[in-house]
């Protein structure tokens, strides 16, 4: 029977651009006694990618659209920052009171587009998410590999949802692992087909990690250990975000 | 560092109406060399509750309404299980081609009201939700109190969302612990307030149980071990269930 272990990995130094962040996985797991070994799967907080790959906006420099302008006076905020998730989105979902529910270039729903206010370094700069989270993912997985690990790396970030108070992790890159786990076409031992057809089995690991990391305690890093998944080089998040037009809440 | 195990609780008897469910989870986790210890989170599917508080359906018994049987004949669907649906929601949230979402009595949003025409033991018979989840996590805990055991309980069930493919499970039901844990009027090491706010860690508890249970495995109870929690006595999900006017989605 499937058992878990799931750890944070601390000690990382204060990240910033152009870090190897592999690397300092792989030596922040080692030196606290938690090597990565192959099968791990390594969850990596967004906001550090961000903060390697240089996604960092400064507010000085971000000139606020006429539409950014009014909306962010009528409802008291930042229209430089109300300029930047604008740009970081490709259709809002909901602008009803202060609320600005988006759509991301990647495809993601969620609040101000993922774009991050807290703990950028520095007032006066805000991070957005990365450019592209699968690309990252299989590059950092590749990172591993050269290191000696084979393992799934899954990049998480803290969204809310409809319908429920409090936020969760989810899954916004893989590389090595399907995101989905199919039970299409299987049957219960009653003969009937499955009600649950797929599950997000990435989500529930980001989910998961969070458990470990926690938001306060500064460890941007976590893995699940003992999770059997079949190793997939094509593996991306395309999958897991529905198409619109067979969305209800759009 | 927090450091979680994620087991399943296997080898427990087929489950029928009345059965004495924390006993037999107790004896099961022994058993298999588990023990339930004080602080465990232990996470029980919905299902196994339903069997248990006898929430089977008799569809022969069902007379669908006018409702019902027209929309059902149009999307090709059992009259007397869109009854069932019906009966088990308090509103239609969604009602678009063969896709019915609801929010049930509980104040859950879900398709077809949680109901389970799988596995409920026979064909002709169908599944719904408990009716209290957390008066029944709540009596659970006292008997495993009972039985030596200090645990939090937490009801699952796998439910799809908006805007992602793949379900996830989430939490139901819950005693001993609080769904959420706040972040509000926290601040990062740079002076910023937190934006998470909340963290809804009973649905990622549950979201990492299931990655153990699985959903063919027959695997229907799993324990987290590890996770710090201030017990309390009077947790419930209700803080989880956005109120339908703070809700941009109902």
């Amino acid at each position: 029977m499937t058992r878990l272990e799931v750890f944070g990995v601390g000690g990382l130094p204060e990240i910033t651009e152009g870090m190897d962040l592999a690397r300092m996985i792989v030596d922040a797991a080692a030196a606290q006694g938690d090597p990565i070994v192959d099968g791990d799967v390594v969850l990596v907080t967004s906001k550090i990618v961000s903060k390697v790959e240089g996604r960092t906006v400064e507010l000085d420099d971000v000139e606020p659209s006429d539409f950014a302008r009014r909306w962010s006076t009528t409802w008291d905020k930042d229209p430089r920052v109300t300029e930047v998730v604008l740009r970081e989105s490709k259709r809002i979902i909901r602008q009803i009171g202060p609320v600005l529910i988006t759509e991301t270039h990647h495809g993601f729903c969620c609040a101000n587009s993922g774009v991050d206010q807290s703990s950028s370094g520095a007032h006066g700069r805000i991070l957005t998410l990365p450019l592209d989270p699968d690309s990252t993912c299989r590059a950092q997985r590749a990172r591993f590999a050269q290191l000696g690990a084979d393992v799934a790396v899954i990049m998480t970030d803290t969204f809310g949802r409809p319908w429920r108070e409090g936020q969760t992790d989810i899954a916004i890159g893989i590389a090595g692992m399907d995101p989905l786990r199919s039970y299409i076409g299987q049957h219960d031992p009653h003969g009937h087909e499955f009600r649950v057809q797929e599950i997000c089995s990435a989500d529930e690991l980001a989910s998961a990690a969070e458990l470990v990391k926690g938001n306060t305690s500064r460890v941007p890093v976590a893995v699940v250990r003992g999770y059997e998944f079949e190793p997939d080089d094509d593996a991306s998040m395309a999958p897991v975000l529905r198409d619109a037009e067979r969305d209800l809440f759009r």
